[in-house]
C-alpha cells in the first residue's frame, strides 16, 4: 500500500540543521517512509498524490515526560515550589483516580488534547491506580495514539491514599506489564515516581521487573535542590541521587528517561553519558516551579542524550512547539547571564522533540524522522502565508513553533495512517 | 444608563494581592464603575442583571509596548539578535508600509488579533509612513479599540527607505498629533524609534512637540549591551543612554514609556524613579532576542514604575496572559540563579498588565481597575470547570493566565460597552 504526499517537507536527521525539501514528494509504503523526492520516480507515476500545497510536513511530536492525571490541574498553584505543589495540589488530585469513574470522566479530555496538539506518542505517568491506568491505555488506543504508560509506584512519603505496600505495587506493575508488553500501540514502562517515594525494597523489585521483561524505565532526577538534599538523607549509603537508581537496575540496562536532571555532580554527569540514558529537559515545569534550568547545551556538548518533555501539570502546556521555544528561551537566558554557555538552536530543540524522543520508542520501530525505514508519523501544518507574507518553508516552521496552535495542524499521520 | 453584571469579579487595586469578589455584582453607570456588591443595593432592584454565572470578570488587558507592522513577522527569525534581526527582517518589512495598500491588507488582521486576545488598549509603534499610520488609527477605531499610536521617527542609521529628513519627520508628526490629539479612542504619542535612529535635531524637535501639545512619549532604552555601547559612541556628550532622552525633553515632563530598560547604571536607576517614567518589561522579546532580563522585582522594590509589553514581533505572542506568565517565569529563573532576587508574584504581574499600564492612559480617564470611577473595561473569562474540576475563582484566573487562549474570552467590554 503506497501513499504519496506532496508539500514542503522538513525534518532533522541530525541536530545541526533543518533538512528542507521544498515542493517535494514523500513516499510511504504501508507504515514506513520509502524516500523523499524532488521529482517523483517513474515507478510511482500511476499513484495518486495527496497534495498539501504550500503546507509544511514535519514529524509529529513526541513528549518524553508528562503526567496524565495532572492535565486537570494545569496552570493552577504554580506560585508554589515542588514539594508544596505536590502536597497541596497534585497528591490530592491523584487520589481521586482511585475511582475509575473519575478517570473515565477526565482522561478522554486528556487524550483528545494530546491528539489536538499533535503529540501522537508520549511517555506518560499514570497514577498508582490499576483500573484508572488500564482505562488510560484504553483511551489512548481508542484515540489511535501511541505511547508508554507507567503505573506509578510509591510506598512511602506520600498521603496514605497514594501509597501501596511494595508487594502490591510490584504485583500490579507486573500484571500491567504482562498485559500490555506486546501491544503494538501502548506499552508499559516501569515508573518509580522518584526515589523519595520508594523504599529500597520497591526500587529493587521494579529494577528486576524492568530487566526481566525488558521494559524501559522513567522517573525523576535532581529536579530541585531541596529534593536532592532529601534524597541524600533518605539514601545515606548512595553516592548520589543517580546512584540510588543505578543500584537498583533502574538506570540501565533498559532504556531510561530521567526527567529534569538539573543538579548533577560530575560523577553523575559521567554516568549520564550512557547510551541507554535520556535526560528529559522540561523547561516550562522547571521555570514554573522555580526548580532551576538544565544547562542543556552543555549536556549536549558533553554527549549526553537530552529529550524534551511538557511535564504537565507543572508545565502549563501540552504544546510541544511551545516546549521547544521555551527550551530555546531558557538557553538564551542562561547565555545572556553566562555568555560562555551557548544557545540551543531551533534545529537542536526540534530534533529533541522528534528524533531524540523518538529513539526511545525503539520497540515500536524507527520513530521521529522521515529517513527511509522510519514509521511515517507526521503533522501537516497550514501555511499561514495567505493572510501573512510569503514565507520560506523554514520560516513557516519557525512561525508554527513560536505562534502555532492546535488549529495550525491540518492533518495528523501515525504509522502511515491519517488519524 | 445602568448596567449590572454578575460573576466572580477579580482585579488588583494594589499589586499585593488579587481582590476577589466571588458571586458578586458590578454596577456600571454609563462608562464607569459605580461599585462591586455581594448583595445588590435596593436602588438597583428594578434593573436587569447580566449573569455570567461562574465565569470570572477581570479588567481587560493593556499592552504598553508593541509594533503593529511586526505582527506580520511574529515568530520568524528569532534565531538572531537585535541589530541583525532589525536589519534582516524588521526594516525590510516596515519598508512595505510605504504602500498604504499593504497596510490595508495587513492591519485589519492585527486589530482583529488585538480584539481576540482581549488587549483593548495598547501603546503602538506604527511605521514612518503617514498614510499607513492614519489607516492604522482608522482600523483601530473601526474595531472599537483604544490606544496610543505613534508615527515612528528615524532620520539616520536605517535603510534609505525608512529614514526621513528631520524636518519632514517632525512636520508629519505634528500634523498627526494635531489631527488625533482630541480623539476619544485613539490618541497620538511621540515615538522616536530609539536614540540611535535619531539625530539630535530630530530628538530636539520631538521633545518640543511632546511638551507643546502635552503628548506622551514612547521609545526604547538599553535593550541590549551592544546597543548601549553604540549609543555611547553616537552621543559621546551624553552621560548615559537615558541622558540622551532627558536632554531632549523626551523623558518627562510628559508621561514616557521606555521599553526594555535592562542595562541601566545607578544614575539611570535614580532617574527612572520619576513619577512620569514607565519602564516597560517585555519578557518574551528579551528572551527571544537574547537581550537580557530586566531584574523586575528589584525595579519594583526600588519604586520604579514597571509596565508590561508584548513587544511583538520580537515577542512572539500578543496574548497578555502569556506575557504575564513569561514575566513570572523570567523572574523565577533570575531567582533560582540568584536567590536574593525575589519572584514576581501573580498579582504583581497582573497589576502591571492592567492598572499600571492603565495609568498611562490618564487622558482617557481612570483605566485598568474596577475601583469606583474607573472606565469599565473588562473581559469575561469562561469557567473551565465544566470539563475540569471545580476551581476557586482565583484558580480560574490562574488557569486562564497559564493556559487561556482567545476562545477562553467570552465577552469584551470597553468604556462600559460590550464590543
Amino acid at each position: 500500500m503506497i501513499k504519496i504526499l506532496k508539500g514542503h517537507i522538513i525534518h532533522t536527521p541530525t541536530k545541526e540543521r533543518f533538512e528542507v525539501h521544498a515542493d517535494s514528494y514523500i513516499v510511504v509504503e504501508d507504515e514506513q517512509v520509502v524516500g523523499i523526492y524532488k521529482i517523483l520516480p517513474d515507478q510511482y507515476n500511476d499513484q495518486s498524490i495527496i497534495d498539501y500545497g504550500s503546507s509544511i510536513i514535519i514529524p509529529s511530536f513526541i513528549d518524553a515526560h508528562l503526567h496524565a492525571p495532572q492535565y486537570m490541574q494545569m496552570g493552577v498553584g504554580l506560585d508554589l515550589e515542588l514539594m508544596d505543589w505536590l502536597n497541596q495540589y497534585t497528591f490530592m488530585l491523584e487520589g481521586r483516580f482511585a475511582d475509575v469513574n473519575y478517570a473515565k470522566k477526565v482522561y478522554p479530555h486528556y487524550v483528545d488534547a494530546l491528539y489536538e496538539y499533535g503529540t501522537l506518542r508520549s511517555c506518560i505517568f499514570g497514577t498508582i491506580h490499576d483500573e484508572a491506568n488500564r482505562y488510560l491505555v484504553h483511551a489512548m488506543k481508542e484515540k489511535g495514539l501511541s505511547g508508554y504508560v507507567g503505573k506509578v509506584n510509591m510506598d512511602r512519603n506520600a498521603p496514605v491514599s497514594l501509597v501501596q505496600t511494595a508487594e502490591r505495587s510490584l504485583k500490579e506493575t507486573e500484571n500491567f506489564i504482562r498485559d500490555f508488553k506486546d501491544d503494538s500501540m501502548v506499552k508499559p514502562i516501569v515508573t518509580p515516581r522518584f526515589a523519595p517515594s520508594c523504599t529500597d525494597e520497591l526500587l529493587d523489585g521494579l529494577g528486576r521487573l524492568s530487566v526481566t521483561y525488558h521494559v524501559p524505565v522513567q522517573s525523576h532526577l535532581a529536579e530541585n535542590k531541596a529534593e536532592v538534599a532529601w534524597v541524600k538523607t533518605l539514601f545515606p549509603e548512595s553516592a548520589s541521587y543517580t546512584d540510588v537508581y543505578v543500584k537498583h537496575q533502574l538506570y540501565g540496562p533498559e532504556k531510561t528517561l530521567m526527567a529534569h536532571s538539573i543538579y548533577l555532580d560530575s560523577v553523575e554527569m559521567e554516568l549520564a553519558k550512557s547510551a541507554y540514558i535520556y535526560m528529559v529537559h522540561c523547561p516550562n515545569s522547571n521555570m514554573n516551579l522555580s526548580s532551576g534550568i538544565m544547562p542543556v547545551t552543555q549536556f549536549l556538548d558533553e554527549g549526553i542524550t537530552v529529550g524534551l518533555g511538557s511535564d504537565i501539570g507543572a508545565g502549563h502546556t501540552l504544546a510541544m512547539q511551545q516546549t521547544i521555544t521555551s527550551a530555546i528561551q531558557c538557553s538564551k537566558i542562561r547565555h545572556v547571564l553566562s555568555p560562555k554557555e551557548r544557545i540551543l538552536s531551533e534545529p537542536e530543540a526540534f530534533h529533541m522533540a522528534t528524533k531524540v524522543n523518538g529513539s526511545f520508542f525503539e520497540s515500536f520501530g524507527l520513530i521521529g524522522s522521515f529517513e527511509t525505514g522510519y514509521q511515517f508519523d507526521a503533522l501537516v501544518i497550514k501555511d499561514p502565508s495567505p493572510i501573512m507574507d510569503t514565507l520560506k518553508p523554514v520560516e513557516q516552521l519557525q512561525r508554527f513553533l513560536y505562534c502555532g496552535w492546535t488549529e495550525s495542524i491540518q492533518v495528523r499521520y501515525l504509522n502511515g495512517k491519517n488519524i
